[in-house]
């Protein structure tokens, strides 16, 4: 992997990280915030990959295969999940969520 | 610090780590969940700090003193929140940050 | 999985970590430091993917057996590495990354 | 903050995160590994309190003055210790991390 392709990567994952957490965060202020308990959920869960994933990419890990199959699965769970709810936040996470995935799976070598 | 002491410290932060991460999901589950959402955002927060830290600890990091004071500061503010629940998971969560908030108090150099 | 398996599976998680966070700091303190290179980084990549997924066992994570995978072939690489030298902290550190694997290994559903 | 400000503020963690794991990474292809033993360590310290303070500003984390001052610390450490250093990836690490830690300083509220 080059450095620009390495940086494509690191910014999906990062663009991903941002739009969880603003979903997470959006969603626990919802009035019906009972109805966004499985996306707050996976929100958290996908952010801390993507962090996780993001710092992988930028030390070369040997690892990265394994971490990004991860990714690819709960990104897209996360992107199943946000997508079922019309909130802006929601959309724009799914969205997020499905690029990074798309991503994160034309990385995995 | 000994060996019996970093292992104090580590345990202190896991069991607050742990605390923090069962009141998050069992806030989730709880039917008045819109009242939980400062507890479920602190629980998230404090359960991330914690168990930095408990790496920190764990390598020696020359820095512990930086993360263990804002360890504290989180702690007590998770305590704080989680305290004014009368849920179990709440009040076991305020229990096990304020002891982390005082074993972190006397490691501080 | 119940609160006792939970433990046992942390513990495992934990010490490895420990393991490999005490072996990163003492290879760096080797006068052969240059044939530890490989030692050092895999210690380090270890140490991240055990307290990354001790923490995703804390929270109930959905995504459990993803992590544990991973886990198990990081752990399995730095226990072959480790295991390679004779130092004290790289044999304990073989010991206590074949023993997560195995734990980890068991618990994937 | 605004998302300009949010942005600029990410966008200085993760350049110095990268340029930290570079450092660590070419640290240790050095032949001189032995001399680079403090670059090494405080390398990986600072990636990984850069890497945690990202995700905390695009979760608009209550705590981040906490995580500002301390990452200020941390950075500036790595930027001494890597500005001894003439290797390119040393020099350019300890740029990437005095940047940050301006940038961090000004966002202390």
């Amino acid at each position: 992997m080059n450095e620009i392709q390495k940086d494509e990567l690191m910014k999906a994952l990062h663009d991903c990280m941002e739009a969880c957490n603003r979903c997470f965060d959006e969603c626990l202020k919802e009035d019906d915030v009972k109805m966004m308990e499985a996306c707050i959920r996976i929100d958290r869960e996908c952010a801390d990959v993507c962090s996780f994933t993001e710092q992988a990419v930028s030390r070369d890990s040997p690892f990265l295969d394994e971490y990004l199959k991860t990714c690819v699965v709960v990104c897209k769970a996360c992107a199943d999940e946000c997508g079922q709810h019309d909130h802006d936040h929601c959309q724009h996470c799914a969205d997020m969520c499905k690029k990074c995935a798309d991503v994160c799976e034309r990385f995995i070598a």
